[in-house]
């Protein structure tokens, strides 16, 4: 027999757990769009070429290619993996958007302010609470260079997660010039410092004695590691301010963007953490992620990425992006069960005797008074149906029995 | 360099189309839920050999199918194509649906009233009109083997098309089992009836003698494709009545579900067509399609497929479904250009004088009395910068200088 599960790290959505994904969809949607911000689609199918040609990452490992159909499907002649393959499923929603923008520029405004709510897909091993399929939440601003897009989109991710009453979380914002002024400042190079970057961005997981280690094992020297320690535990002292001679335009950016979010915010805050690296290789200057106080880990991140539509269209065009990590938000809510329950849902059991016309009359009649109402035919045991119904989120019963009599069940229970 | 076009037959949408694709989304969900249906969600990718094992029919050739990934794909070894691919993307939501039926029974009510929105994948030969990814708005009641759940269905479909102002159309609706009474009462075998119905399928393209030519040219034998033809002749001329002797179920339900869709009906038709086909081979009785009347095009399908789930799990369950053309709706919304602006956009625009945190602020208060505010810095030639924020659908404009006042645009445009 064929397997009835969903493939591996794919899932299936029940009712009460889709009309929870659905209503973060909805909230996050009405404060983005409440911002200025506009709603695109893009195609979740993207030619290979783009996506494994870009800035990518680690994620440009993990795409799901697509065989290619008829006779352009010629395996036994195939040289390597690409020539079986012309199509990849998207693994984020930047580079479609990037690909998107370049195509419609002249049908958008000078500065486009983009919403795209929608599923990637990653041939990540799978594991708990790790998918091969999530959905995630985006926001952009393409077009403004000032620090006015950074605060329009941090307040906006703020005022999103508020909205889901989701009120303490940390906002951590750094600079990548910031991270390579301290790194070529302890005399590495700066072709050297992506590859620092990448094990700088370890440090939660493994540590500062991890980090030496790591730097150790890949053969750079002894005393710029140290010299690199030693300003990072500085820097870590004294706090934005020690930054302003070492790299002038990320703190005076830094500065301001952190001064407008202070004035601005509310129950949450936010921190220069010069510790925060983030992964995509494309980030050019701020860049910033969103901690959940009590959990502890990331619930959104983002930042600048100025050169990458300049890869795609020859010019350059400045761009701020930040995306809400949905799915660990859903979990959240469900964890706390906090969503109420909007509909009143009735149920209307009819008998053998009844008319199907006069039982879907009736069901229209109901449904101007109550927001949804499903009909079914009496069971044997009526007692026990009803029970079964209750059970399933049904608000009440109308039995079709002489008079027509609402019961709506114990609003308590 | 890179395209910037999406694949073939693949598509981005612009926020213009994405608003009334969300809207149409929105409307119908709103009415299938009022019927107490339920919303889920499946995988987008299923296993390859659940897509091409079923009853997909033609749809099983049009499958994108995804490569295996790392050690698991070995192309010099490969005999066939399957040998290079384990996951495919669904072409339809039926077979996910019956798949996640099979899965969670136990979680779900006996009767299940589900609704599925969501993207289908075909790999079709791209032309006017026709995708390779669209959007499919199913709702499938399982479960019950009465008329109830046809009658429930069609009134809820019709419910959602008047819901989104389309108020003319035609439901036909036909029976397998007649059309088989049909097709073996003129001598044909029941072995050769499938092959059959996909010829009387084309009725609608190629005409009653185009039928009798490709029956002809399938070798058939004359005599008995006249009879069939004269059949279907009186057939047509006498309607309904006239198969009661013919077929006693399918009259008796026919009879039934269009009583009652008749007495509840308002601007539309329900009429019996004896020449409804649909391409489905899993349809085991009821079938029906909603034509629009203007258009004459089919903007909505479905029909009974009791056995499909029994095939999954062992044990019979009837189930009945009809699907929205979703994007055939949205070309005559688009078109119509019907959808109502619901947001007030307004545009804060700021000057080099003013501090971020200010104007931040006074986005804030601004998002107390307009539904959606956006943040710009004023340009040189700022009258021509209004007039591309009026033509970007904003309702008003603010300028920072001196006393605020929101300026809103003639609304009459």
């Amino acid at each position: 027999m064929k397997t009835t599960l969903p493939p591996k790290g794919m899932r299936d959505f029940l009712p009460r757990e889709k009309e929870i994904r659905e209503y973060v969809m909805n909230e996050i949607r009405g404060v983005y769009r409440s911002s200025g911000f506009e709603e695109i689609e893009t195609s979740y199918i993207e030619n290979v070429e783009n996506l494994t040609g870009g800035d990518g990452g680690e994620n440009t490992k993990l795409i799901f290619k697509i065989l290619k159909r008829g006779e352009k499907l010629n395996w036994s002649d195939a040289k390597e993996e690409d020539d079986l393959t012309d199509l990849g499923l998207r693994f984020d929603l930047t580079l479609p958007l990037v690909r998107f923008y370049s195509n419609n520029k002249n049908e958008l405004p000078t500065i486009f302010k983009a919403i795209q709510m929608g599923p990637v897909f990653r041939a990540e091993r799978p594991g708990k609470g790790r998918f091969r399929a999530f959905t995630q939440c985006d926001i952009d601003i393409i077009g403004d260079e000032s620090n006015l897009a950074e605060v329009e989109i941090i307040l906006t991710i703020a005022r999103a997660l508020k909205q889901l009453d989701i009120n303490h979380f940390k906002i951590k914002i750094n600079d990548r010039r910031v991270l390579k002024a301290l790194v070529t400042g302890a005399g590495f190079t700066e072709a050297e410092f992506p590859d620092i970057a990448i094990t700088l961005d370890k440090l939660d997981k493994i540590g500062k004695e991890g980090i030496v280690k790591e730097l150790e094992g890949k053969s750079y020297d002894k005393t710029r590691i140290e010299a690199l320690m030693t300003a990072s535990d500085a820097l870590k002292e004294k706090g934005l301010a020690s930054i302003e001679s070492m790299c002038l335009d990320g703190y005076e950016n830094l500065k301001e963007i952190i001064e407008v979010v202070e004035a601005l915010k509310e129950t949450y805050d936010i921190v220069f953490d010069h510790t925060l690296v983030r992964g995509m290789g494309y980030y050019t200057s701020t860049i910033f992620e969103i901690e959940h106080s009590d959990l502890g880990y990331s619930i959104a991140g983002g930042g600048r990425y100025d050169k990458m539509i300049g890869k795609m269209i020859g010019s350059e065009v400045p761009a701020v992006g930040f995306s809400i990590g949905f799915e660990r938000i859903v979990d959240l809510l469900m964890a706390e069960n906090k969503l109420k329950h909007k509909q009143t849902k009735i149920a209307l059991i009819y008998k053998d005797g009844n008319a199907l016309t006069s039982v879907m009359k009736m069901s229209a009649d109901l449904r101007e008074a109550y927001s949804a109402v499903s009909v079914y035919k009496a069971k044997k045991k009526l007692g026990k149906q009803i029970e079964q119904l209750k059970k399933y989120g049904y608000d009440g019963v109308a039995v079709m029995d002489g008079e027509l009599e609402v019961n709506l069940f114990d609003q308590t229970v």
